[in-house]
């Protein structure tokens, strides 16, 4: 008991300083740490292995959609940057220059890039000719940089991963099609994968991507009941096609310019799953994500078969499931129990002497601290099922909470209240005027965080401005 | 016929110009193109399928040998780069420095790592307290600048992608052994899956990486005789460990420095593939990178029965093999032989309404032009069979011309004329000193590409400077 005391009191409780609780978090499992450099962080192999099964996820999906991977060029020329100005004025704030080479001047100031729109159309206008070379649909994993002023690990840093697709079609019906397709690719990531339900919408004129006609959004709700913006998808319409000349020749003969998209989901994904699933004990990993999804603590090594039968249960889960066994002597079992928890493997197995003549394993589930027995006989195939339990109950719980916090506000001054006091979504009736979002932004920090594509008529007016309302939207504090 | 001649006349050949023909066959096949920053490449979906094909299988070897992936900054701070005098000489001539954020002038400049050894042992140095906590074994996927003048895609450009590899251990018998055991996986990433033969060995003194002790190398041979290094490992001793203070308690209770290691493959393998394999066609793949194992295509497509034997074949072999099926109608089948045969798919399929009645497909395999014939019934096993043969028929081809290529020199005048117009590997005797290897170097062009570990005593005298040999080397022109 003494040791579980000690561990609590390492973490900082959630409900006490939630921003405190996270960095805790992600520090101790040996997610991340911090770089030298400033607003850069190191991402440590148990973070980097989440990455790694999101991008296997996520990889397979695109290309069963027909994309490809590529690379494209870290650097881009400054002059390509100001082509588009939307683009121009929206990224280069945060931009770093790379100015020299050895000791030598550069000619032209080189960017690092924020996002690889200008580059990539560059490309594209040179390998585009006619409609028989579309649609071109391509993607990259790389690195980019944004030289954020406040940064934390995962959520908002310097420079992150991710994967930016980036496509070209011959019609307007097609590019927006390409836009949601992959706007729900990722809601299936998100939702079947990190067990983080998502509100699916539109961004509005003020927070969509610099460049884009429209911007899709899906956004989550943290514990804390602010927003993360977890993956966008943009509709470019023609504005980059015209910047950099993306023309083809069309199936009627005539010079025609292209539609493009891009969309995109990073390491910001990680910050999310820890921040919607965690708990005191630490974090709670989706089994179809999780590093470890399952850790075998056998207790009592020294007495007879203890250790024989563990190798066993190792060999035979370690094809079907990731999964370890640790059988460090130097450790009790105690202290391994809490090590795991804290480190949000969803199912321990955990066994002695008596478990295996009795022919059964206990299985604890990290997502409701429940334990149950499973069969050694039929281990491989309980295991599974419990797993997928512990997967859809992750989902379900963290929907719930969603649900519960997510209220209809038609008063402005409730609306203000929440902000203050009781953070969540608040689904409202809007104007559609630019003003009024940035008067709720001034006065109360909350933005819109998406126009939704399920709309309801909650009244006819405006929360903010009382001007006829247009459409509902989800307003929100956002990371 | 024509479409072939007109093809042959497309591609420089060969042995007409070696540098052009490589150019032509890289930038037809669609594996890479120029990109806008000078010394940059974009590597197309044909290019980039080798490199995950590469990764897939190195980064197996790597966890299979206790290896984690993790994720280090792009960005250096300048004072890490001066703290291992060697490192910093060797690589701050070819460093692009970010100097600005937005428009405000950073306070140290900040270097795009050229390799990450500095910041990953910066890290290191933090999470490393005690014997407990070695060996630490990290391996990163990024992308890495060096600045250099003259490039060539995938040889030598100012990005790249590769793997980093950073080892620390309690022992300098663990780094040395390390070292070696990476050496050893690279040998089998190009031996067994590029079918690139290679020979093993420590570079010289002046060869070696900028800080290591030492460095293995594989060197192979392109077609032109000239050498490509094609995988290197270091073993740093405690270089990096004292200058950036990697400490740990020992096993003696005593405070010890740590033992390091590096290691690295990277795009240039791929530059490496195509030079070793193709042929006036254009490329050859081999089977365990190809990004399409296998093409199929049907000849009479308006034909009862084709098309649907077509997609039959495709359904029976695509989920064992990386195949296609073309289809297309608006090329004819003579076209499509052209345009595979050029991206050096290794089996071609081909079959008419005849062959489907006499239950069998035409094969054409691609490194002998030849073709053998496929029963429909027994095809997935044939089919392996068949690309089984193809691979270690490609290794057996360059390992016999690397072989041909490898001459005894005892004579400073036959190794001149080798290297004025008969490119091959020499294997010599050498003293060891510093100036035979300068004078060999500015008198010939040929510089040292291993001490292999395959040592033979060809006579007493350094073939340079006739003074008293010590060991046997490789010389070479080199990439």
């Amino acid at each position: 008991m003494s040791k579980k005391k000690k561990f609590v009191q390492a973490v900082t409780s959630r409900d006490e300083d939630f921003a405190r609780w996270y960095t805790d978090v992600v520090l101790k499992t040996d997610m991340v740490d911090y770089a030298p450099v400033k607003g850069c962080m190191v991402i440590k192999p148990y973070g980097y292995a989440v990455w790694e099964n999101i991008q296997k996820i996520a990889d397979k999906k695109f290309k069963d959609t027909g994309h490809e991977n590529a690379y494209f060029p870290l650097l881009i020329p400054e002059s390509f940057l100001k082509r588009e100005s939307d683009h121009f004025e929206g990224f280069s704030p945060e931009v770093l220059w790379v100015t020299q080479g050895g000791d030598q001047q550069l000619s032209e100031r080189l960017l690092i890039r924020p996002t690889s729109e200008t580059i990539i159309c560059n490309m594209y206008s040179k390998w585009i000719q006619s409609y028989r070379d579309l649609p071109v649909l391509m993607n990259q994993w790389c690195n980019v940089i944004r030289w954020e002023k406040t940064t934390r690990p995962f959520l908002r840093t310097a420079e992150f991963l991710w994967q930016e697709g980036h496509t070209v079609h011959e019609t307007t019906e097609e590019a927006h099609e390409e836009a949601l397709r992959m706007h729900e690719i990722y809601r299936q990531v998100a939702e079947e994968n990190l067990a983080m339900p998502v509100i699916m919408g539109e961004k509005s004129e003020r927070e969509k991507f610099a460049g884009a006609n429209k911007t899709y959004t899906m956004e989550a709700m943290m514990y804390d009941g602010k927003a993360l913006q977890a993956g966008t998808s943009h509709d470019l319409g023609q504005n980059f096609a015209k910047m950099f000349d993306i023309k083809f020749l069309g199936r009627d003969g005539k010079e025609q310019l292209g539609y493009s998209t891009s969309w995109g989901i990073s390491t910001r994904l990680i910050g999310g799953l820890v921040m919607v699933h965690g708990d005191d004990r630490g974090l709670k990993m989706p089994p179809r994500v999780a590093p470890i999804q399952t850790v075998i603590i056998p207790i009592g090594l020294e007495k007879e078969g203890v250790r024989e039968a563990a190798n066993e249960i190792f060999d035979r889960l370690h094809e079907e499931f990731r999964v370890k066994l640790d059988d460090r002597e130097q450790y009790s079992p105690g202290w391994k129990f809490n090590e795991y928890e804290m480190k949000g493997v969803p199912v321990r197995l955990e066994f002695g002497k008596r478990e295996i003549e009795e022919g059964y394993i206990t299985a604890f589930r990290r997502d409701t601290l429940e334990k149950t027995k499973l069969s050694f006989e039929n281990l491989e195939e309980e295991l599974k099922t419990l797993l997928e339990d512990v997967q859809n109950n992750m989902f379900k719980m963290a929907k719930e909470r969603m649900d519960k916090k997510t209220k209809v506000y038609t008063d402005y001054e409730e609306l203000k209240k929440m902000a203050d006091s009781d953070l969540g979504f608040g689904k409202v009736m809007r104007s559609g005027d630019l003003e009024d979002e940035l008067k709720l932004k001034e006065e109360t920090g909350l933005t819109i965080r998406c126009i939704p594509f399920e709309q309801e008529k909650l009244s006819d007016k405006c929360i903010i401005s009382g001007k006829e309302a247009k459409y509902m939207v989800y307003v929100a504090k956002a990371y």
